[in-house]
C-alpha cells in the first residue's frame, strides 16, 4: 500500500496476452490521472504457457491448474494487494487457486453479474417479478461448467446461451479459429460474434455478456442492440474503487 | 526459461503507465503467434510512484533510484531474465541499477542509436565521411544527461537538439502540460511535437528520434518527413529476438 498510489493490483494473465493488455487499458483510462504518479500500481504476470483452460475442461487435456495457481503466488509475493484474472474460463479455478494464496481475487464474474441485476432494474420492462434474461457469449469451457449461469441465477436474473451447434460453429470459431481473435485476427471473429448475438438478442436477451475476454476485442458496442457488458471493464472499474479506497 | 515462450521479459514500468502499455503491445504484436501458448512471459511492474526522472536530474527533487532499484529486484525475483524500461529518461539511472541485479538490462537507447547506425548507411547521402545528423525529441533531463548525444556519437553520427526554449515551450509542453500527453491528452501534444519534428528537419536531421516515451503515443510516421525511429518499437523487437533465441 502507497499512500499515493493506494493498493497494488495484480493481473494474473497471459490468457491470451491480447486480453491482459485490454484490462491494463481498463485500469488506466479509467482512473483519473494528471501525472503518472496518480496511477494505480500494477503488477502483471503474463504467463501464455498456461495450458489452455477450454482444453482441460472440455477434452481433458493438461490441466492450467499448477501454473496458475504458480502464478497468483508470484503476484502475491511480488507485493500485489488483489489479483485479477482477464480470462473468464480460468474463474473455473478460482476457489483452487485461492486456497493458495492470502490476497482476494476479485471475482470478475460475479462482480459483472452484480453489476447486471443492478442495470436490470433500471430496465422499463423490469416488474420484480419476471427474470430479466441475459445472453452469455463465452468460450464451451466457460459454458460447460455454467460459471456465467450460476452467478445470473444468483442475482436472479435468467441466461441464454448459443445451441451446441452455433457455440462451436460461430463463438468458438471466432475465438479459437484459424482467423479467429487468439490468431491474430478481428475483422472476422467480429462479423461472427456479431451474428451469436443477434440470436441471442433473437431469443430474448435484453443484454448480452462478453464472457470471454476475447470478444471485447473485436465485438464493440455498437455491433449490439442490447448493453453488451464488458466484464473487463466491469472488474477493472471495481478494482480501482478497491485500490484507491473509494467507497 | 520455458521452452515453449522463451525467456522470460521483464518490464520495469509505470513512467508513465500508457508508455508501459505501449511496449507491451509491441512486444505482443511483433511476436508470431497463432495462440496464447506462442506468446513470451512478460512480466510488469508498472509502478507510477517512481519519483519523475527529469524532476530530479534538472531540478533536484526526490531520487527515483531506490524504487528503480526495488522495482527492478522484484522483477529478478520474480523470474525476469532480462529487462526493458520503457523510459529513456531513466536510462539515466542504468548503470546504478545494473549494479542491485543479476540480470541484464536491454539499453533501449544504446540499440536504439546502434539500429539508427544501420538504417543511415543505406540513405543515398551517406558516404562514410560526413555524419548523418540525427535529430532528438526527448524530455529535458534525457537532453540535459546527454544520453542518446553520447550513443549516437558512439556510433558515428551526428545529433540536433531542439534549442532550449523550444524544449521547453514546445517538447515539455506536449509531454507535461496541462494538456500534454501524461495528463492524458493526445491531439494537442501531437501538433506540438509534429512542429519541434519539423524545426529539427529545417536544420538537417535526416532521421528523428522517439526519445521519451511518450512521443510515440502521440506523433506518428506519416506526420514526419523522415524516418520517425520508436525507441520501444526498437528495444521490444530485439526482447523478442532474445527472449526466442534467435540470432
Amino acid at each position: 500500500m502507497n499512500k499515493k498510489t493506494g493498493k497494488t493490483i495484480g493481473i494474473l494473465g497471459g490468457m491470451g496476452p491480447e486480453a491482459t493488455l485490454a484490462l491494463y487499458k481498463l485500469i488506466i483510462d479509467n482512473t483519473p490521472a494528471k501525472k503518472d504518479q496518480d496511477h494505480i500500481h500494477v503488477i502483471i504476470n503474463s504467463n501464455p504457457a498456461i495450458p489452455d483452460r477450454t482444453l482441460h475442461i472440455v477434452y481433458g487435456q493438461e490441466s492450467p491448474l499448477p501454473l496458475l495457481k504458480e502464478g497468483a503466488l508470484l503476484l502475491e509475493k511480488a507485493g500485489a494487494q488483489m489479483i485479477l484474472i482477464p480470462c473468464n474460463t480460468a474463474h473455473y479455478f478460482v476457489p483452487e487457486i485461492s486456497k493458495a494464496i492470502k490476497i482476494p481475487i476479485l471475482n470478475m464474474l460475479d462482480i459483472t453479474c452484480k453489476y447486471i441485476a443492478l442495470q436490470a432494474k433500471k430496465l422499463p420492462e423490469y416488474n420484480g417479478a419476471s427474470k430479466i434474461p441475459v445472453g452469455i457469449l463465452a468460450t464451451t469451457g466457460t459454458i460447460k461448467t455454467a460459471l456465467y449461469q450460476n452467478y445470473l441465477e444468483k442475482q436472479n436474473l435468467e441466461y441464454i446461451i448459443p445451441t451446441e451447434q452455433e457455440q462451436e460453429s460461430i463463438v468458438m470459431e471466432a475465438i479459437y479459429g484459424k482467423r479467429g481473435v487468439k490468431a491474430g485476427y478481428h475483422k472476422e471473429p467480429a462479423q461472427l460474434l456479431k451474428q451469436a448475438a443477434i440470436l441471442l438478442i433473437d431469443r430474448g436477451a435484453k443484454f448480452i455478456i462478453a464472457g470471454c475476454t476475447e470478444v471485447p476485442l473485436v465485438l464493440t458496442h455498437k455491433m449490439v442492440s442490447v448493453p453488451l457488458v464488458n466484464s473487463m471493464e466491469v472488474v477493472a472499474k471495481e478494482a480501482i474503487r478497491v485500490a484507491k479506497g473509494n467507497k
